[in-house]
């Protein structure tokens, strides 16, 4: 593989790596794809059965066919979303507060789903009853694919709207009954940029010795900037 | 914080990032464990709700009544698991073998869970139904952690074996009912070293344009080595 890259630091590149909705129309190459879905395969999973595969969807027939399917959804859902989570109200109001532009982002990922350049249809081979921990051998995964998307200056995001679908999607891409279909990732060459992400401060995400006791050195970096838990709602 | 410490490029490190179960009798610094949970609430989750939280266990007097209640549970855990996988039979007699030295990490790992350095309980606040999808919001974050302790030269291993001693752990930590507990992480320093990490071959994981439709890019860097998925059972 011949594709030279700037390198980032590990740590760096987990504080960096945003939520990436907005794409360009650049293609994504199977060099990059290859180097995206080698890290993922990287990811432990329990006893490392590996049970994880993924489904990458560019343009191909049943690609599109997809895409269209899960457009449905992620407008449906989108839809939902910007009611119940008050983005219209309070600051969702002005054109320019963080509020409206999060959900003009929304919207046109939304509208425009079809030509996202790649959506990777992350699942899990069961051989298990299904239950709240298979999780453990696929979503480690998908934060490594995401990761190296970053790495390479692509950008994504995971999403589990395609529960709403997911019966019509399994039909479109063969997916067999004793899969489970844990997210669909969005993948391309970001319009915008990666960079700080924002969180709670992490005294209120870390305890030490005990659920809800406090851990004093749960500090963040200086220069750090937070955010609130969630949906806007309200504000 | 003023640790100086070496950088590692993010897919190096991906994809280098072991297991670790053998750990020095050498503490976490709090600084360590700082920057190790920074990277963590890094993760993305839906809708950035963060319900992710970690409780850390050193040695604290919960800390130890919870690792002695995991130490059981990984005991009994292993001995099913050495029994049940083949671990005695095949090359598991000769003690040199791969599968030898495996069986032998796991049962110091287990016989010695309560010296693990640190054990961290990685939770979800749920606000829905318990699901398979639930895990989505905390395991990247748990893979994160991983990650940011291979950057600084710690280690770990991610665990469901809790589920065994499930309701102890939850009584003896105070973890409420509405919190889903995902994994338990040992870390510490390694006695043994991160490297690269063997998987199947990435075709056999990844499909283009439907399911079990091959991906004809999906080939590894040259010089991986692979391995069969899940635990030895024969060979």
């Amino acid at each position: 593989m011949n594709v030279s890259i700037e390198t980032i630091d590990l740590l760096e590149g987990i504080a960096t790596t945003r939520a990436i909705r907005r794409f360009t129309p650049e293609p994504v190459s199977d060099d990059h794809l290859a180097r995206i879905l080698f890290a993922a395969s990287r990811a432990p999973s329990g006893s490392n059965r590996q049970p994880f595969r993924f489904v990458v969807l560019r343009d191909g027939p049943r690609a599109r066919e997809a895409k269209a399917i899960l457009g449905r959804a992620f407008r449906s859902a989108w839809a939902m979303k910007r009611a119940s989570d008050g983005y219209e109200s309070g600051s969702g109001a002005k054109t320019d507060s963080p509020k409206a532009r999060m959900a003009r982002t929304m919207q046109r990922f939304a509208d425009e789903f079809e030509s996202v350049p790649v959506v990777v249809i992350a699942c899990h081979v069961r051989y298990d009853r299904p239950n709240t921990y298979e999780g453990a051998s696929v979503y480690p995964a998908c934060q490594n694919l995401l990761l190296a998307a970053r790495a390479i200056g692509l950008g994504g995001v995971l999403s589990t709207w395609h529960l709403l679908v997911e019966n019509e999607l399994r039909a479109a891409v063969g997916i067999p009954d004793d899969v489970f279909v844990a997210a669909t990732i969005a993948l391309g060459h970001p319009e915008g940029r990666h960079g700080p992400v924002r969180r709670r401060p992490l005294g209120e995400l870390v305890y030490e010795d005990g659920w809800g006791e406090p851990a004093p050195w749960a500090v963040d970096p200086p220069g750090t900037r937070h955010t609130r838990a969630g949906p806007p709602r309200a504000g």
